[in-house]
């Protein structure tokens, strides 16, 4: 239960399948949190299952919102107040955050997903001081935020940071969805990369412990291979450190391109920690020139996979303040 | 001859194999150019040659030289005034700036090759009146700049923008020279590479023009490719034609990254103009995300092969005025 009910505001972080949504303080206390999965395919059902989200944190803290900030896995044209593309939701040309306020009732503002999770990294977590960052949120797919001179830079159309759509393997697997692309980051490094490489490990090697647990009828996802990561067993290791390798080359090209101070690493995946992190490391530290490598930190996340959610809440707070300002 | 020498400065382009350098007027007007071979090896007889060139122009004007400006293949560290990492040259850890301005007893300016392109081409050219754009200097390697809302972005060492080592092919052909990377842009994409592909052409169809040309004892050169290609010669198209298709994958990286108005390609390669670029474009409308794809201009740079010689005249002259100010 909140201390301070009355200033806080909801953050909801919508994810290529699910969403994670809390109140959030002034000070980032979390006063309540809620994690759910999303209607993917139907516009009508997403927007309802939010509603829902917003509705249930909003009387779980049994007190006033000021406002509700979303992160979305969507190229924003900020200009006309636009959720422009999409690769995983249905929302292409939905005026998003008008939609939810009049659903709401509330003060409502949306940004990419991957600028709001730096958004909550550079104000205060791993990113906090610094002048030039990167990060990449790895879940569904790869969301990307990008710091220049301290500030968020979006591009011309609010489009930019699109990292899980950069090629490092010119003919690698087609990335799909809304993606016409092959070889991109997102193919190789994100959730859904994880759980489809496990799961041909699984099918590979009945006897593995993978094998075994989707045998007995155990979904195989992130956690699971995480966990048995985290438990030593190699197969899960192998999975993970290769997640990690293709990262390090994602890394190299981040690092060669912008010279930053720090990359941070959120998202669900960043559960595994330095299971995948080190090996991304190792191979940045071979394949990226040295000056830069030996300058960049590559940090996970502060908040791990509450970076979004925390961002949209900071993202709109400094928005409302603006508006009650002009 | 100069119509107002006294106010002319000296820009040299300093790439990985040549240098190009001209006597440049306040109104970008070149009273005199020269473009010579450097060695590559021998830091005397680098500086020596360099020393050479500058006197060449300056007594061909006949006239006072108010500043001389270099824009060189490397990593620079501004803070301390050194030349930090160079692919191409022995200059790593050299006051570059420093030492020259010595032996020619003028104000000397230095920054990384491709940001002075990216400068002038700013200022004057391809990319004027625009917030958000990238350059590819397309040479020996590939020098890169990039523009964010309308300054130079230099990363946190000066080191950013080296497009050149973002890997695009990860298994692809071994970078070289100072880069441990492979399956880099550079690898694929340069004035080198497009040699070197000729010549595999060359080899493997000796009654080719190409082999034809070789056989007789002349050089296969990117001058070469790009005459027979203008000319028709189907093979110098395919080798073009597949330099750009790489450039495309490069450019689709560039674009979902940075959403930027405008991609100028400039360098000796884009003699070659639409028999790479048209390719290119191709590539970037079949891989990139259909947002920032449609928005973006792909343009050769207005100052083609010059764009560093002029950027480099163009930041001594701002430079003084800094240094006069102060």
């Amino acid at each position: 239960m909140a201390d301070v009910p009355g200033e806080c505001v909801i953050g909801v972080d919508l994810g290529g399948t699910k969403a994670i949504a809390g109140a959030v303080d002034s000070r980032l206390g979390v006063h309540y949190r809620t994690r759910r999965d999303v209607p993917t395919a139907d516009l009508p059902a997403l927007l309802r299952t939010l509603t829902e989200i917003v509705e249930e944190v909003r009387s779980a803290i049994g007190g006033d919102v000021e406002a509700v900030g979303f992160g979305i896995p969507c190229l924003i044209d900020q200009d006309r107040g636009l959720a422009a593309s999409s690769v995983h939701l249905p929302i292409n040309g939905i005026a998003f955050a008008d939609v939810m306020a009049e659903r709401l009732g509330l003060p409502t503002f949306m940004d990419n997903d991957g600028n709001l999770a730096l958004l909550a990294e550079h104000r205060f977590g791993a990113a906090q001081g610094e002048r030039n960052a990167v990060m990449l949120t790895l879940g569904t797919g790869i969301a990307g935020g990008i710091l220049v001179g301290g500030e968020i830079y979006r591009g011309s159309q609010g489009a930019a940071g699109e990292f899980g759509h950069m090629v490092v393997w010119a003919d690698g697997p087609v990335c799909g969805g809304g993606c016409p692309n092959r070889g991109c980051l997102e193919a190789l490094v994100s959730g859904t990369a994880l759980v489809r490489e496990a799961l041909a490990v699984a099918q590979r090697k009945p006897q593995s412990k993978l094998g075994l647990a989707l045998a007995s009828g155990r979904e195989i996802t992130g956690p699971l291979v995480t966990e048995l990561g985290h438990d030593g067993d190699p197969d899960a290791l192998a999975v993970l450190a290769g997640i990690g390798e293709w990262l390090g080359i994602g890394l190299t090209n981040i690092v060669n391109i912008f010279n930053p101070d720090v990359v941070v690493i959120g998202g669900g995946v960043i559960a595994a920690g330095e299971l995948f992190l080190a090996p991304a490391r190792r191979v940045l530290s071979e394949r990226a020139l040295a000056l830069p490598a030996e300058h960049v930190e590559v940090l996970a996340a502060h908040f791990g996979a509450e970076s979004g959610m925390l961002g949209a809440a900071v993202f709109a707070r400094e928005q409302l303040g603006r508006r009650v300002r002009a």
